[in-house]
């Protein structure tokens, strides 16, 4: 017996980067943990399936974050008067390091995960730390939650305190098995192989790590070209690299045959971005991280055109928020600055490419997640507007620009993981 | 029979740009409307007093708001893709009109009052519309909310559409009689004259409105130097003018003895802001809103460094939230962009001058208001944490940036202004 069942509301979904799909009154229908169609009214085939109807709301597919921090979220919001790699020292490696204690590990993950499991956001790419125990409970807490994720376990072998480091052999070793002991274990969780980035990573690692992808066939998520400073530090440590991205295609980390998500990407050269391409690497857009350590702003106009593929990341905790509605608008917003100071030709974003960003083009990273077209993930959020009274009439289109906008965790009344209810 | 009673808790509060002071497990003392001051234990003479007891939060000042449009509440977070100028033609104006119905005007205000008393913000400076009628209404409302405010019958006698424009003579007498009405009539709520901004007030009107604060002393607000086309424009309008702040200034309306607040000053020359200096006019910073309509980043690290009286505004609809939290934040976010692109000799502001702004900064304009120092109004906030929890121990300083950054009206759960409970 399949398991088929109908939602009944105003549904927009994307299903290109110019477009929004808006559908009033209509009938979303899961069939075994996709999406079968949307219908104005229920096939024949249908007309007996379990329908439930959500009154002044809207129905649009979750949300994936592409770059997130599951330790630093016990931090967010605290501390923002530094950049990135003092931050880095001040902020996050003191932090991380208390994920060597299960216990503390259990407290704050817990804290994450169920915050993310109200949020809209129904797939992570995610970083825990160098600690494979903690790393295994953060993955059992994402099972449990019903949130998908890819969760990496965290490498640094140099240039990090002697409280959070590794031995390139521990390292690389406990990646192996980790990942031989999580790969399958799962329904809603892999491993992701997650260098931090290559100022705590030896070439020797790195090595490695290319050899366990390509045991694996693992996906990959690491950091680049984010901050002036790291960039000239990259540059030094691997005078050989033609650009920062070259220093993990030199290990073969960067896309092709595996999956693999850049985070940031604001000083990515044309080479750099070129290469990306060339490799189908996915970039994570993190603009209010950009924008809290003061790193700038990323081109992504000129991304998009280069045709790289970009989501949204909400990089707690150098983001203070884990919705992606606010990485949305904080991607339009930081692409209004950009043409206004930096690029008076480059276009902003609009609301249907933001929304993209944060649904379908993120979702890609996945398979087929982020919109409502037939055979993709039954992956629904449904935002109650009733809390949000207004004076005047407004089209689904307008309803959902004003939801991305306005609205906050208390808004989402229903969310659906692959046809699996979480609340 | 004085009013007394003290509120327990938490306590944290400016009392220069620079400086927070934290005091933990705190008595704060009311009376009659003030603050007597804040006690680690209740003094003698106040031993009696009933106390009110916060557990698990945090007791601020009252945030001003010096920047809002009330009947652009009603679109906020809508059709965000475009520029000052052709912003208000398609989003504003239309919208504005719809305020000579006072039916549609009192469904409209009703939300944006109430929204506004929830909220963190005690006290506002309020743009209405051309329609006195509908700004009576706004008035009644806010003096029935509790919230203190200045509210502004709007000017527009060109350069507007002829569904929301006034003739010159109507504007002037219009705001006279509705002035002589309102100046004694309510307890929380002030007029104030409110030009629109230079292109749509014809010098003859700009001169009558001079007069009318001359014969009133009732204080102005307006915007300037917001957008480089707005600025051409009035370049145009104005040749005799010296700079933007100049044509207001020909005519008697910027600062001096009444007290006058400029919405923006993107883009203010130093001449511009050597004359506010002189006059005291008070910058309302809005962040968002710049952000929103592409305006640029206004570089309020200069306007501070050069003696500027500045506060925060939410701006709404040009910003979507009318949180001055995210104001505070958003004001952070975009120094750390303006030090980082435009100018790395700029210092990027830090929290303990966002909150300033929120709360002492944007309080003066109000008088003796936004700290705890004894004799200003006791307009209070309290911020509850336990929605927010953490796995580690925080200190009082480092609870209030988590709350800066991470609350919303959820957050807070009682609001005093001027020793009036609202909530």
């Amino acid at each position: 017996m399949s398991d088929i069942f109908a939602l009944k509301g105003d549904i927009a979904f994307s299903t290109d980067i110019q477009t929004i799909e808006t559908r009033e009154n209509h009938y979303l229908v899961c069939k075994d943990g996709k999406v079968e169609g949307v219908f104005d009214r229920l096939p024949e085939e249908f007309k007996d399936i379990p329908v439930t109807e959500y009154k002044n709301s809207i129905i649009i597919p979750g949300l994936s974050d592409l770059h997130v921090h599951a330790p630093q979220y016990s931090y967010r919001g605290l501390n923002m008067d530094l950049e990135l790699l003092e931050w880095l020292n001040t902020n996050t490696f003191p932090e991380e390091s208390k994920f060597k204690d299960l216990e503390y590990a259990k407290r704050s993950y817990e804290i994450f995960v169920e915050d993310m499991r109200k949020s809209a956001t129904t797939r992570a790419v995610v970083f825990a730390t160098i600690h494979t125990e903690a790393t295994r409970l953060l993955m059992d807490l994402f099972e449990t939650s019903g949130v998908k994720a890819m969760v990496g376990k965290v490498n640094m072998d140099r240039n990090s305190p002697e409280y959070l480091i590794e031995t390139t052999e521990d390292s690389a070793n406990d990646t192996l098995n980790w990942i031989l002991e999580t790969a399958n274990k799962y329904q809603n969780v892999k491993p992701i192989i997650t260098p931090r980035f290559i100022p705590t990573c030896t070439d020797e690692l790195m090595a490695k790590l290319g050899e366990i992808q390509r045991k694996t066939k693992v996906p990959m998520q690491s950091h680049l070209s984010e901050n002036l400073d790291e960039i000239a530090w990259v540059k030094e440590l691997c005078p050989d690299a033609e650009f920062y991205g070259d220093a993990y295609d030199k290990h073969g980390l960067f896309g092709g045959e595996c999956k693999t998500v850049m985070a940031h990407c604001v000083y990515s050269t044309p080479e750099e971005v070129e290469r990306m391409k060339e490799r189908g690497v996915y970039v994570a857009h993190c603009p209010q991280s950009n924008m809290n350590v003061a790193s700038g702003i990323s081109p992504v106009r000129r991304l998009l055109e280069s045709g790289l593929k970009v989501g949204l990341g909400s990089d707690v905790a150098g983001g203070s928020s884990l919705s992606l509605f606010r990485a949305m608008t904080d991607a339009i917003q930081c692409s209004k600055l950009y043409y206004r100071i930096m690029d008076q030709s480059a276009k902003q974003l609009t609301i249907e490419e933001a929304f993209y960003m944060g649904t379908m083009g993120g979702g890609e990273f996945f398979g087929k997640v982020g919109t409502f077209l037939k055979g993709y993930a039954f992956d629904v959020v449904v935002l109650n507007e009733e809390d949000l009274p207004h004076p005047q009439e407004f089209n689904l289109k307008q309803r959902l620009e004003r939801m991305v906008y306005l609205s906050d965790d208390r808004h989402i009344t229903a969310k659906y993981v692959e046809g699996n209810k979480l609340f």
